[in-house]
């Protein structure tokens, strides 16, 4: 077997013991109050008819990286809510994104607001965040003082990710060339709506095992660096990703104008003719075709953007895997640990 | 003074005590991101420009009379914190409603959504929800025991306010004649969506001073029937209120074509023309005018609806009411705490 295979093994793995927890707590709670059953449904506990499926979901990354590092440190047992909770907490902001998003779609099945309506997908995502802090206190192992302590680093976390999608608003609406519209914002903004909960993952898992504070901030910066890392090769991938790569039309990123890292440091390279086309093409060109999409592709390739990104990429991955030697665990799971960092950062031109 | 100006005097002392709590927690969130201002705003502390003003907010009635209880039973510092987190999950709730409805304005100020679009208003408020736990926990002086056991209970009591949501959406999108349009139902969910939380606001008063379990429920049975009367009050002004009184369109329930209580008795009790023409009305007229909302109102007092809503009302009180002798306070205060409930619950037809 593989290392990545491997590695998808185990993922499955502890992602299904997570999806076994949260299936039989959600459908527990339904008794006739079908906003149960919206959240079940986005799941993929369940269909449209509510009623229940073989699970179809994501892939439930941060909840399965939370509890099998977990399970190595020894403490599987207590890491289940908290991983269930970091899963729910998840979701919960996809379903409002979505609806924010204007997405009707998500892995290949309506979202919440396109099946229900808006009215529902709001209230339907606040019970779902309400029951994030339950089912969190469904814990019979750590004591009340480290329950205490890991819902308070989560809610900061939590926050960060709402701190986050505002940031992310304020590039959406902003123009390119407006002042506040820099790289730090960029890296700002994915910091926090990206990166925090994925940190918290990872991090969590070592305050549930009572590891001290420096296995603890390595942790924290695995899952930080591989968080932004993530969300570089995600804005890559809508940027230089096939349809069939990503789901959605080619070039998506550009061709709804958002400020992602590519976009904005092309800005500060090109020469000014290329700056002055890449503006004209994000606040001028009305009914963006194809091929403006590939002009701006193009001048990012003129100054070898894709490569430049993958640099940015690699850099953060290093941060994540220097952080590993640290941790208490076995030479092979550190390895695993840095599989996972290269199996969620592929090189999709390569691929 | 008269009894009903001493409770004002008391709510205003209070309910002051939790705004400037919460006033001091939202403006040290602020630095530069502006959700949090949103929620400042809202709040009554600072104006669209998100400068401070003094606080213009609601009645606060529900973290008054939380702080006065704790107060009284001596556990007035521990519930500051409890207070306040009811009051922020009580407004959290208005900023997502606001939404649901297209509410422009609210207390005569725009809604969070009406000044800053509703892709800001969804996540602020979902931030609002994260601070209502937040708060909580800034407590030094209950055990982590204490303050793990009545943030359960209050989870618990959010969960159905948001379960009382969607009864509401049910019942709005319903046919009055659909099987399930019910007197039942309807006071299911106004138990949830109303009744849960004040009920929560007595009860957790209860629970920071450890009172014992009789005590604990005969709070909770006093909010909780205080709160369904108040709704049904409240339904009552919609429908027979002036536009002085609620500054709405007098008849607007009528108009929206909600399903009151006054409604749904009515449909059992009239005759089978009567019932005819409140569903012809319900069903079939567009554009309604004021003659279809006065034929309404007509047809609700041949039956003499007002007058039964009052006996609904009053009964309600009585049992309320019923519940503070059980409490240790004094006669003072029992007193107190039947003035609330009057206050709360006034006869328009002769304010």
């Amino acid at each position: 077997m593989t290392g990545s295979m491997q590695v998808r093994e185990l993922f499955k793995e502890y992602g299904g013991e997570v999806d076994a927890t949260l299936r039989n707590f959600l459908l527990e709670k339904d008794q006739g109050l079908e906003m149960y059953g919206h959240m079940a449904y986005f799941m993929g506990f369940a269909d449209e008819n509510l009623q229940p499926i073989e699970t179809y979901g994501g892939k439930r990354f941060r909840s399965s990286v939370c509890l099998m590092l977990a399970d190595w440190f020894g403490a599987k047992e207590p890491a289940v809510p908290v991983a269930s909770a970091i899963e729910l907490f998840h979701n919960f902001t996809l379903i409002h994104d979505d609806i924010v998003d204007g997405d009707t779609y998500r892995r290949g099945r309506k979202t919440v607001w396109n099946v229900w309506g808006k009215d529902h997908a709001i209230n339907s995502g606040d019970a779902q965040l309400l029951l994030v802090y339950q089912i969190l206190s469904q814990n019979s192992v750590l004591t009340e003082g480290q329950l205490l302590q890991i819902q308070h680093f989560l809610t900061k976390q939590y926050l960060r990710v709402a701190e986050g999608q505002y940031l992310d608003f304020t590039l959406t609406t902003a123009r390119l060339d407006d002042h506040f519209v820099t790289e730090d914002r960029y890296f700002e903004m994915i910091g926090r709506k990206t990166a925090a909960l994925i940190a918290a993952a990872t991090k969590s898992a070592g305050m549930v095992a009572g590891l001290g504070e420096p296995e603890q901030e390595a942790l924290y910066q695995y899952g930080y660096n591989l968080g932004v890392a993530y969300q570089v090769c995600d804005d890559m991938v809508s940027i230089w990703g096939t349809s069939k790569q990503t789901g959605k039309r080619t070039g998506g990123d550009v061709l709804e104008r958002k400020k992602t890292l590519p976009i904005l440091r092309a800005l500060e390279q090109l020469p000014e003719s290329g700056r002055r086309s890449l503006l004209e093409y994000y606040h001028d060109v009305t009914d963006a075709t194809e091929k403006d999409v590939q002009e701006v592709v193009s001048l990012l390739d003129s100054i070898d953007m894709y490569e430049q990104m993958k640099k940015v990429v690699s850099d953060k991955a290093d941060i994540a895997k220097s952080m590993i030697t640290i941790l208490p665990i076995t030479t092979d799971q550190q390895q695993t640990m840095g599989e996972v960092v290269d199996i969620l950062l592929p090189d999709i031109k390569s691929a």
